[in-house]
């Protein structure tokens, strides 16, 4: 038996393979999943794991390693969260997201902190050793939202698109915030004196972090989707690049202290849509997939490793410190959110009402992140109370807010998100709305978010699209392209009811066949849309739903993290429908 | 800039990015690929890479770690062979295979150990005090042919299918002895004497390495195969399990020293059919991509160490030891095949012609396994005799070899892979004779290949799919899994054509779409086919063909590594047809 050799690779291999067994475990039972969310049984498990190897060995497991959270498993769940990213909903709502990313965040770390210090002068609690620099310095870890645990809880809960996009959005930006404060406190704990000239530094690190993120993320999305150019004859390592490219901006970004996480969520977003221009079909199917896999199986051993990092004797208990702890990390964020929300409702038409005010003050859960975080920190004599604090916080949140939020949200009556996504008329309106308001902005002289959008749309088909698309000679309206999408899946479904034969021998397919076949005459580009929206394409728009209206068809499907797109649809119902129709002609 | 933190993942992409982009170099350039096989070029940009690394650092380049090549480079590329392997010729070979593999390794072995020793026996080359037991030794590494170096050339010359799986399957089986023979002779190297009982003990351990691996890859297969049963509610992890349980079957392998190689094929041979019936389409795809893709990286990587390696200081030059060592491994193949050859000939119908004998020979091509095993040899004073040796019959064989037989294969008029792949026509007539050389087989009380294959068939279908299909209650006839997937694969193409549309009017359709709709009465099962037939059964693939006879369908495409099954085919041509037939009604 030579175990030593294979050690590394198998024992990965097992812990993975145990994750994967048991989300099985969870799904084999329905009824768990649906009252438990799924982090607090991972955790769960986490803990029966700890306890096993503690009572085993009488030593404490090891505890998650920081680096293998930040080098390997946060990457995978941060691409997959940055390129399903529903793009419409976040950018309309960017400004409030930046608000209670930034402000929020710095709001929470100073209420803490200097309200844990304020707890720490009382004589009888006995911590009168622990300092302001130190309190604010834990306030730094722990104010941060979480994107894994928000995203765990909330995809579960089916809130609507605007609250899950705020509560999500802010949780995945504010690492820019987090990682500026952390690190800053962290060097003034080390310092002898702190000069103002410090503190400006750090004021100014804020917009380095962020937008070198940002510039590093779109960067490397660029010549992602560059690179997609040219692979057209070895289709097999296109989805490689993906993967690669935004893996290497996180990393870049991290070697720069730069936000690994505003990286490769820019980096996703900015390539996914060249790079699906350019890949195959299939590679595009590996890629979503590959990207879903991989996320949950990280996502389900960050979980388990918290359960198993918990159980131990790295721990110092005081109650009123950690009780507080939590207290204030409730109050704060509940302040703040009324506060800002303030704020934004007075400058917003459509404004965010009180219930959904609460949810995303109690969706602020707390995981793996900060608890990586306070592992970093630097040894000092209370580091033991920090760690036992920082996980009450996380158990609290993900245990409690994570199994009362989905009641709360059902007892509240909060705006669910639409079962259906939008249908195919729909999605027209909304972009002639556009187009409108896109108009009026113009005329009114306002540089508004659709002024914005439309010079960016611009300054794409103009220049972008042309460096980065392979085959830039034919572009295809996106309406063009969802149309095709619709009939490939359409065909597939018609092919799995069997319904599809030999005789297509309607005369009016072979005119319908024209749209697609006959490019040079009704393609449709871009550019050409958005500027006229000329009869003619206005006469195949029509004819096209004309042609389809016998039932409202289903376009982008709600996003899940742990299903694809295609699967969650009710196939059989279409079906059905299909075969009556061809019944009755 | 924190390089330090990031250095271990941030070196392994570039590593691989760097390979992914050779890659889309050499395909840019179409012209050099059909001359020079891709790994020739790969090795060439690893030597030039070496190259510019010592020079810049003035010391030898890092070599390619044993470690990471038998743990994280091979598996791969072994699990991609074994998912793909056209099981049908492989098992029609195996008996020729097994002997190529066992008696020609061997064969090979002595013949080259001996006959260096013989060399090192001539003062005049200074090499007397090479024992025979560290020429034996060196004999057991540098005769085994490699299945990368194998499968990268053979992929490329489209040679019949039968003379590529006997190459290619040697190549693979032949793990089995080079692990005994290379850990025998190791070991007896460092034995003071040795007893005959330790060559007995040598020979019983060939059947335990190679049956052994066999078994722990057929028990993680089917373990696999289990675990996909459950599946239904998470798709998202099914591709998971494919690889992690055939890396596990590896791992174990190896761990028990069994032959990993051998059972990770097993496993992927195992698992296989049950794993594609349990999993959803999507999954199945990701699978066969990843697998694809993660096999041509690491073919790449390996062929790209393999030149940076080379370069370096850790060479002795020999002459006549290492020119002698290139011809007697060039005149024992051919001998080994010569007369193994003369044997299988007399016991076929369908012999071995003497061009296919020269192909057979001229393909044993080495490379990196050899390469890993004179590294992992203990430090003794002629070691680095034996690497130059080994890089020297690499490159002899990868370029001189590699370059020179597509030229040959020419020239030889060897015969080539039908263009086309079989018929549905066909494959039903392979069927019939199957079923019928069984009946002979049992009434003739022979029991041949037909005779084990029947009785294999009939314990999978009443035992196997049982436990390891999740649908058991409704199993399809492989015909009609075939037709399903064609009909898919053509809807697919009418909708890119243009040609779907909602008007399939048509009368004939509504019977058309009575096959698959309508389970219960007219779907075949496996059993019924082989046993019975039936009229009604027949009927209904009648049906089939008639209703598909416009033209000759092509199903599985031609086996090859970098590209997917389904990218290859003339989609063009196929539309031209369709589109006319629709004119024509």
């Amino acid at each position: 038996l030579d175990y030593q050799h294979v050690q590394v690779p198998f024992e990965i291999t097992l812990w993975i393979m145990l994750a994967s067994l048991a989300k099985i475990g969870f799904h084999l039972y329905n009824k768990l999943p649906s009252v438990v969310p799924e982090s607090c049984l991972l955790i769960f498990v986490g803990l029966i794991m700890g306890g096993i190897i503690y009572g085993l060995n009488d030593k404490s497991p090891p505890v998650m390693d920081s680096d293998i959270f930040f080098l390997y498993l946060l990457p995978p769940i941060v691409l997959d969260a940055g390129y399903f990213m529903p793009s419409r909903p976040f950018f309309e709502n960017i400004g409030t997201i930046l608000l209670y990313a930034v402000v929020g965040t710095i709001w929470n770390v100073f209420g803490i902190g200097f309200s844990l210090y304020g707890i720490c002068q009382v004589k009888a609690f006995r911590l009168q050793d622990v300092s302001l620099l130190h309190n604010l310095l834990f306030g730094s870890l722990i104010a941060a939202v979480d994107p894994v645990a928000v995203l765990a809880v909330f995809e579960e809960i089916h809130v609507n698109e605007k609250l899950h996009i705020l509560v999500f959005g802010e949780s995945l930006l504010n690492d820019a915030v987090t990682v500026v404060l952390y690190k800053l406190f962290r060097s003034f704990c080390e310092m002898p004196t702190i000069k103002t000239v410090d503190v400006f530094a750090g004021v100014g690190k804020f917009f380095v972090v962020g937008l070198g993120g940002v510039l590093v993320g779109l960067a490397f999305g660029m010549t992602a989707a560059f690179t997609t150019r040219f692979t057209k004859d070895i289709r097999v390592i296109e989805p490689l690049f993906v993967f690669l490219y935004s893996y290497l901006s996180y990393l870049t970004a991290e070697m720069f202290h730069l936000s690994g996480i505003v990286a490769i969520i820019a980096c996703a977003m900015g390539m996914k849509r060249y790079v699906e221009a350019n890949i195959s079909l299939k590679s595009h199917t590996t890629v979503k997939y590959f990207m879903k896999m991989w996320s949950s199986v990280s996502d389900t051993l960050i979980f388990i490793f918290l359960g198993v990092s918990t159980i131990g004797e790295n721990h110092e208990w005081n109650w009123p410190y950690i009780c507080f702890t939590v207290i204030f990390c409730l109050v704060w964020r509940a302040l703040g959110v009324l506060v800002l929300t303030f704020f934004v409702n007075r400058f917003h038409v459509n404004t965010i009402t009180s219930k959904d005010q609460f949810i995303i003050a109690y969706g602020g859960l707390r995981g793996a992140i900060c608890f990586s975080l306070v592992f970093l920190l630097p040894d000092f004599h209370r580091k033991k109370l920090f760690i036992a604090a920082t996980t009450v916080v996380i158990l609290f949140t993900v245990f409690v807010q994570g199994m009362t939020i989905r009641p709360l949200v059902d007892l509240l009556a909060v705006k669910r998100k639409r079962e259906s996504a939008p249908t195919v008329g729909e999605q027209i309106h909304i972009r002639f709305l556009d187009h409108l308001l896109a108009g009026i902005e113009d005329i009114s002289g306002h540089w508004g978010q659709y002024y914005w959008k439309d010079k960016l749309e611009y300054f794409n088909s103009k220049y972008l699209q042309k460096i980065l698309l392979r085959e830039y000679d034919q572009p295809k309206s996106s309406i063009v392209l969802l149309y095709e999408k619709l009939e490939r899946k359409h065909a597939i479904e018609l092919a799995e009811a069997g319904q599809l034969g030999h005789g297509l021998s309607h005369p009016s397919l072979l005119h319908s066949g024209f749209l697609c076949s006959n490019n040079d005459r009704t393609v449709i580009t871009d550019k050409k849309l958005e500027d006229t929206l000329n009869p003619a394409v206005l006469d195949n728009i029509q004819e096209i739903l004309a042609r389809n209206l016998y039932r409202i068809r289903r376009t982008g499907p709600a996003y899940n993290r742990h299903t694809l797109p295609g699967e969650t649809e009710p196939v059989e119902h279409a079906k059905e429908i299909l075969i009556l129709r061809h019944k009755s002609l």
